[in-house]
């Protein structure tokens, strides 16, 4: 299993919005507005680090709103 | 209180339309036009950091020509 | 109560230990190894702003091996 | 006269200290703590972009425990 | 012979489209999808740093779903 | 008399264009393509602050394809 | 197999002899200099993503010079 | 022949020193101090990309008190 935060941007306006839609996909822990350089913090985990790419680019970023994401593989080191 | 900063980028040849309708909109004490990474500096206050998110999404973010904004709240140490 | 994201850069090598020290911080939730720009990503909350900014400087900064911490307050829009 | 924005990365656990011994620097109106990718933002004003320039680096920059200064002048378009 | 990276950030959702078609264009060794700040890496080589430029604007930079190309030769110390 | 660089990056596939337009406006003493971080490199100059601040937002930024300028003055330390 | 490229910035004037160790270390497939913001590109090779995440911060990080790593896992979308 | 521009960061308080070393090195046609992200722009150029890299490493990353370069090569698109 991999766990990642991704960090988010979206267009002016939309942060609120986007974090809701977000919140609803399989594989999505947690999704909150922020301040600062991101908008959006999401917490999701998937089976492995393509599973988590590909829920990425085909679920995260298809909400209508996302101009940039940021995965942040969680690692045990 | 809550008092904080916002960053703001715009879209080209729009940076002094943007500081002009930002000053205008309640709860802002001073919006500038600046070179360098940002184009608009913002110095805004409200009473929760929740209502300074909200007053950036909801009010700034709505002026048309921003493309981002990075709010930095003042804190006391 | 304020609820924030502490994005950390570290000295290269200490992600791992700089990680386990956050983690025993009181009002730090969680924290943990992430690859990307960041090293570490920081769950933590307190009462007000300024006391996160406290916390930040006088507790999370003060731990061997960071360099960078970037604080991002959670909003409820 | 030229005025301009300083924005300050300070090293950890310095903001404080920064601010305060900046604000006593003569041409500094303002100098505040916050949280995001900056430590401390600064209002200054010159007589000239080369006095605000040397400003920053012969008094600015001697303070102990900054580690990056991000000058944004302030025009009036 | 001039060889480069070039760091690739494309619209969301579009990564893997754009690796795709990259990997095509003549004088591109390999193009893989990523995660973190970019989205796509891409091998390439030119005769020249001028050629390596050409290629990048008149051919890379030509496929759909690019917003940012980040061009690093490699330099043989 | 106050002399700038002026950082630019373009929409992808324009720096060339771009770098010919910004070459004929009074005030530009040269503007050239380069790899990198940025698309276009160029050297301007005017009376003032002030001046150099509306030359780049009413003639620069007025050119298509621009998506960002980073205003960089030179100062005589 | 978890495949990733790591974007390394070095102390100035150690790019080359960052590249030359790193070129030794069980995993690294290649490392490059390269100019822009960063400094060395490195390929690489583990059998998890905490594999990687273990070889990035216990060999490549211990590397004399390196002051910043950005690991990038290749994704198969 | 290459030319390139060098966008350097410097220590704090060390711009003015290090435009006026590298000043006077071979192949350095023009270095001066700038405010804004970077502290000093140089003009430099030499035969080859590898020259040119060779040049940065050896000559200019060698000069007291720079803490970051940036080579941007001028191409001719």
């Amino acid at each position: 299993m991999v766990q990642a935060y991704i960090l988010i941007q979206t267009e002016v306006g939309k942060a609120s919005t986007v974090a809701e839609v977000i919140a609803k996909i399989p594989g999505v822990i947690q999704a909150e507005d922020v301040t600062g350089p991101y908008d959006v913090i999401v917490r999701a985990q998937a089976d492995t680090v393509d599973d988590l790419g590909r829920m990425v680019v085909a679920k995260v970023q298809q909400v209508e709103g996302i101009t940039r994401t940021l995965t942040c593989p969680v690692v045990h080191l």
